[in-house]
């Protein structure tokens, strides 16, 4: 394969470690898009004949037909996928498939393969990640008003509303699509024509291949071209915090779906049985997208690691970006597709989630709220009373709602009836109305601007 | 501390695990502006007196001068940077301090902290990447013409240029920029208001302390306001991508730095010593970049790790966000700093770099490409008949233009005299005019582009 | 301090990023024994005089007392420890202070401390583990028979005691302790004498300074014994798992802590308040614990990551070890000390904790193999027949046991009377007398065993 | 398959991520040796019936040889190995095949399944460690006085010897082979019988599944049997310590390949060229080791990362525990072939080392022991006095042996003409004889000392 020079053929083992057609296969359609529009270059800029790269590409459609026929025979021999092409482009054009590799190198070949393949990757999980949003806006809608607990350190906290709850999600989400956009648009220049690692003599144009393959520019230094994978890492890293916002989402389900919480339900479409125990009913598309956090972090952490130390510019190590990078961003493909698929099943059961609203003392903070807007306390002083008050109920195994006025007038003397007013929970979550806050209104007015951005957005893509 | 309801203090190992003043007090600065911040909205909207927010704000800044002063004392029962400072303004002003914390919590407060801190130290550190960049453009402009190796898998391939070298790492340098400031860009939202996690019944204008503390806008969604890690997680990742790119230069630099190589000095400035061999004249502060880029992926790691699985909102999990950014963003300071000052600090050895170019064939590729473009050979083909005759260079020890035209000819008898003209290693960087490519007029434009913008944008921060 | 050959001093920037006291004067106390068994062997091998070995070793032991003190002054300038030590022994015995570093190097000297310090830190972990192993054990002991629900899926499965569950992680810190105790036999092999990295031709007795200072032998060569960090990483590794497995116990103690699940109770030493929320009580310590895994995780890999790819010998890298050693095992260590303190103050619900476990048709299992053994099925029918009953009961909004006998035998005509036996969650427990089963009298036994051989194991101690 | 509770299956996209029977086939042999094990015992103690359990052996058996055979058909729609190995068994025995699943749930199932991979797995590296060491001993023995640079910071520090280099990592090997078979030790328990969680009512002999399975004992608690992945954890802990060590040597086999540095050769056999650079050599496979490093890391990481915060016992999450363990012990088993090859595939160049070895003042510490043994300077006093000469010798552009006895004693006046006795590399090496230093002496007696241990396995094994 590479000429006149090697007398004896690799180990066993050497072709085994070495060979990456068992994955790299994946990126036949970027490789051949990559290399027709090469091709198409190097005739308008006289380098080859247009006959020669007529048939070049002519030859190169083909073999993208037989791949993607799952006609064509893949050869480990031939180690990668650009050899492989190149290998079978030989078969049916002859010698002139050789004129193919002037004025490039596999260095800047799978540079551009790989920017392609996140690319197109990127660009599908932005779609995917719109309609998770989606569908939690929807039910966001749907239960703008819907009482439960806001927890914090997974103790009741403060009541809030269901939507605002699943409000908080399409804020996240909104952020790693913002990730994926700024790395696309980062990774969107084209290394094609940085050839080995030093540019070429060739008289190349390089702005029209960038062109032909969708890039913003060509890259503006050969060295770098080829030694590059921050566009890998990049989009690795937005995929990790994605899917670590997923993660949560994930434990949430498990957490509502005990009989304890009961916050929703789950049909059988998203859950399963046991192979002993026949009651079961088991969220594990839930636990699979929590757990499939692992393996997206140990991705990034991986390639990280490989780059890591690396001196310019192209080193084999650098062969391991693409497993790594194919199976995590699968994988948040399908997590994504998971969760979407549990967001739009679940039904909350709005009874339960508002019994526990009620539950833990959760309207505390409005009854101090209450002493520093009437009484004037200073929010310390607030506070401090609320405390003796929730203590008393605690002793007495009932809500503040269930003390008497004297009790409460125990703690503080001014205290009036009005007071009950601001224990229901209802009540408290209308009055936090502060923007951002859990109001109802606010709610459903932050459901309905989603809704209608993704419209837009949706409108736009035709 | 919070009131009532607690009848007897924590265990000693409890104040020992939870106390974080110990770390957090180095947001005091950020923890006082958003203080004065907040307590002048509560002045402007009527919530407190004016008088009340006079006297709280003088006690903040007189707090802020005792600790710039180093006067302050911490106090570990006090746990955290937010009490400690309340328990001092109480001392001050009495118990008017206790209407500070009207309508927040320290769950939207330490979460302003946190992002004014990540801010504006991922600002310092942009600002510190230019330095970086303008060493490197300079030594570009310097040694634009400089010949040296270029390698891949860190066998000489084609000479390149040490110019051409620097400005691969302007180009990271570059992107590591960008991705600090989407990072900053994404993170410019306000918590504050948002509360413990509902928000609040007070009539607050958020607003008005977004932009008091230069944000872009207050956050959408409360919940997500207080359980949001993401700016410090975007943020480590472009620090961990940065890390690895200055781990990368490091390792070149130690490999120059071999008598092998030979290929630059550093001063004693920028050496050590040996405690026991008195020649020893090591790169340590090289080796320690490329070190601690261990410790920055791991403090990525570390909080993707903490965040995971989390549910909303606030977990005391959460409180494991500092140490680590705080320790990594430093790093990636020290290390940025190191770097400029070595990049600085070296003098390339042009002609060491000289020879080592000519050396391992590697103008094999000019060779072949000459086959191509004179003879019109195949690439492929041409890329055939190079081997051999490297093989036979090979064979006799010597470089391919010490062999005969005979010997050449044996391999291709069209080849002529003219052959001889493109083997030499200055004529081979100076054919690479391609856009990007490592020619040296090339290489001189782009220096000069990157000085320029550089030069612009110092201009623009007056 | 490297003698006449460098002419300036260090970049003040390369003085921060290299020197080391800030955070390797914890090993003062490890140097100084090391620098003790170091002079003494050459007092008793005849590389020094008795006389200066006895001057020095004063001198040392001077040294340790000003630091356990509080009144040696550390100095950067100084660079390390080991530098800081010798400077002030030049300062108490003058030149002859330069003798110490005979047949010796930094390099074997700070493999040595290092060893010293993981050794030590290792077996205080042990014994820290065995404390909680007992907290644990006698828990069970105290609530073996404590019916609880079993959960896989954090769906109830089957009826378990609290006994069973405590001793669950009995088992797993037994792991852990194997772990660390095969980690420190693999690192009890002294380095000193290995010198810069080849050994030296000083007459040295090895022996010697390894059995003086608890060592098993000397290492056997003295390249791996400079450049070698295996002993970090693997203790760090059985960290790491034993981080994860506190992790577990801790999202087990917040779940537990939870209104919805109420399965136990921490006291005020355990739990903390809110700073707005005056009824919170927050399981503050659990969350840490839970939260600090990403900090031992993080640690484990940033020194992977430091040691990849590194050639021999030593590389400045390698200081690299120290904080996240230090602080993984110190992290560690609080966790262990914090999750004593709330086992040991935790208090079981047993009433709540009964009433779930029979929730969930969690005694399906017990009908299926009541099937099974009283009419023979086959399970995989059992199982189908059960399932059908989970649902008629799960229609009905009822428990399995309170299916009439006629819905029983619609599903299988054969059932009897005999089966509303096998459906109460007591009898369940009682049943699953399997080895390794939760039957209350395993449990008994089980307990009895570790808190016997605890007790043996502290005897043995002393 | 879960029987009668379900009504409707699960939704596309619950398969797609639930499914784990594309990769959990790897693990049928292990999956029916348990079964035959578990039927026997169901057998022997009278659970069922000898004939059923005749007839579910033959099927098993069967299905082994067609699974073996490759006519085999797995299905996604039965999830996972065991529930296609069981379908299968119904087409084969009929209803009987529903009674093989008594007293046992897919959760103890998978537990041992997994833990008989992992310990087959580790066994086989353990032996190809070996082979490993093997190869490496024997370098060093034929090399065992090759005198070489020996690196501290990548720069000259002393001359050592090839053999001891390879020892060094023969060493390193060592550690890994006693952390895989501690992992093993450790692992060798038998969780079957554990059942879903909890145990089993049925007389079932855990004691004899387990010698059945080769196992030591059966494990002592349910719970933790089914919730556990220590065996994992720590399997792919010792991996990632492994790797680490191939990738330091990959890193010097990847220096020592460049033209600078030039110290040994690799055949065509493991070497790659280049698609455009016709002379290139590439050492593809150590590079592919080093960069395979980042991998096996991230699959630590990444499960380490999937069991943290899960409450006990199985959830769904930990199926997560198969791909990452397959494709790491996978990865590393892969590596270790490849370098074992390399390592015997690989030529010194004795000569070249050799020159390299005298260069950059290697024997300064020679010369300043010399002053110590000779003169009685303090150690301190005499690495000053040669840091003199080596700046001298380094002005004057020559190395130490070369300065006259004039300038020697112009540094120190009592230096006499011996002094140039101990500044040759082979006097240097020889003089090294402390124990574990690099006197050829020592290094033949360490080689033939492995070389010996290793026969003695190896004839143990038979």
């Amino acid at each position: 394969m590479w000429g006149g020079r090697f007398e004896t053929g690799p180990a066993e083992i050497m072709e085994e470690i070495n060979a990456s057609i068992d994955f790299d296969k994946r990126l036949a359609a970027q490789d051949i898009r990559g290399s027709l529009a090469h091709a198409a270059m190097l005739a308008e800029t006289g380098i080859l004949s247009r006959e020669d790269v007529g048939a070049i590409s002519d030859g190169l459609k083909s073999i993208l037909a037989e791949i993607e026929a799952g006609t064509f025979t893949f050869s480990r021999a031939l180690e990668d996928i650009h050899m492989n092409v190149e290998s079978r482009l030989r078969e049916i054009v002859g010698p002139t498939a050789g004129r193919l590799h002037t004025a490039r190198s596999r260095n800047d070949q799978v540079a551009t393969d790989m920017r392609l393949w996140v690319r197109d990757t990127a660009d599908a999980l932005d779609l995917q990640l719109a309609g998770l949003q989606q569908a939690l806006a929807e039910k966001a809608q749907a239960f703008a008003g819907a009482v439960m607990p806001g927890f914090t350190h997974l103790q009741s906290a403060q009541p809030v509303t269901f939507g605002h709850h699943c409000l908080a999600y399409v804020e996240m989400l909104a952020r790693d699509r913002g990730r994926l956009r700024d790395a696309r648009a980062r990774l969107n220049e084209c290394p094609l024509g940085a050839a080995a690692l030093a540019g070429t003599s060739f008289p190349i144009d390089r702005a029209m291949t960038a062109k032909a393959l969708g890039f913003d520019r060509p890259t503006a230094n050969s060295l770098d071209s080829v030694s590059d994978r921050d566009f890998a890492l990049e989009t690795l890293s937005a995929a990790a915090i994605c899917a670590v916002h997923l993660s949560r989402l994930a434990e949430e389900i498990t957490l509502w779906m005990t009989p304890q919480f009961a916050f929703i339900k789950l049909s059988d479409a998203f859950t399963t049985g046991s192979s002993i125990m026949p009651q079961k009913r088991n969220p594990d598309a839930a636990e699979l997208v929590r757990g499939k956090t692992g393996r997206v972090l140990g991705a990034l952490q991986g390639l990280l690691v490989v780059m890591k130390g690396l001196p310019l510019t192209y080193s084999k190590d650098m062969q391991e970006d693409k497993e790594g990078v194919f199976d995590a961003l699968q994988t948040l493909s399908l997590c994504i597709a998971a969760m979407t698929g549990m967001v739009r099943d679940l039904e909350p059961d709005t009874k339960a989630m508002k019994k526990w609203a009620g539950a833990g003392f959760s309207t505390a903070t409005d009854l101090a709220d209450w002493l520093v807007r009437v009484l004037n306390l200073p929010f310390r002083d607030a506070h401090h009373v609320t405390g003796r008050l929730v203590g008393a109920a605690a002793k007495r195994g009932v809500g503040l709602e269930k003390l008497t006025l004297a009790e409460m007038q125990e703690a503080e003397p001014r205290i009036t009836q009005e007071i009950f007013d601001v224990l229901g929970v209802e009540k408290s979550v209308k009055s936090r109305t502060s923007y951002g806050g859990t109001a109802p209104a606010n709610v459903k007015r932050q459901a309905k601007r989603w809704l209608g951005q993704l419209a837009k957005e949706a409108a736009a893509r035709g």
